[in-house]
């Protein structure tokens, strides 16, 4: 609970310090996602490096999801994603029904505009993983009913 | 291990992120320190109200900041303070004698003046952690040989 806690509250004061800067006039909404994302895709590369350590090579695009989906998952953020679906063409999409980065955040649909701020670290977090295992992504997250959300990572082609 | 790099690698992102803001010439140095202090202070706070939620009321000062040593160190950085000293006028001294936001660091002596960058945060979350007990503070830190380092907590009376 502690780790957990560090994590998420250090996740707000970036989400806050960007928003802050922008504020100034230096950025607009997209750029601070952008920016969220850019930090999230480093983490990401770090983080799966240090998961990955002692595992054993991955057979497949699946199996590279399904390691996100599992043990990714639950040492970032304690769960596992609740539904992996593929179409087997490179589009996966990854539900998480309680993700723990909104799980703070009311519930009402007057919040629902603030939560792609809370999604894109995480997004950025999920393309680093997918990256530094040789899979290149392009990862977007949707709210409908928070704190639920979904990922969808788009495969891209080499 | 997992918990561990996930906060390290986001506070990596946060200093790296603060310093290249900085970089466009919207900040100097001693201006960047006070942000990373600012955030570790909001930080702290918020942690130390989870961590004491089911604690027993603290005796005196020197009991809050045995917590701190104890308790809350190992809760972020998992392990100890390794020295708690103080002249019981106010004045503490916490040595932690390998302080993990500076392992990952080369000890080289080179190196030294870039420790401050990693120290403000934690600065921060000892003043912020300090304050939601009720005791008003200036933090600050010296290293003297990497990764080894001192945090001078002086007590502002109130």
């Amino acid at each position: 609970m502690a780790d957990e806690a560090l994590f998420q509250f250090l996740h707000n004061e970036v989400i806050q310090y960007i928003y802050k800067s922008s504020e100034h006039g230096e950025m607009e909404n997209g750029r601070c996602i952008t920016k969220l994302e850019n930090m999230g895709f480093r983490v990401g590369q770090g983080l799966i490096e240090r998961f990955t350590k002692d595992t054993a090579r991955f057979k497949d695009e699946l199996d590279v999801m399904k390691f996100i989906c599992k043990d990714f998952w639950t040492c970032v953020f304690k769960k596992q994603i609740d539904n992996l679906r593929t179409n087997h063409q490179g589009i996966y999409v990854l539900q998480d029904n309680k993700f723990r980065l909104l799980t703070q955040l009311s519930a009402g649909k007057q919040y629902l505009e603030h939560a792609p701020k809370y999604l894109a670290f995480t997004c950025g977090l999920v393309r680093g993983g997918l990256s530094n295992l040789g899979v290149k992504s392009i990862v977007t997250a949707e709210v409908s009913v928070m704190p639920a959300c979904k990922f969808q990572v788009m495969i891209q082609k080499m």
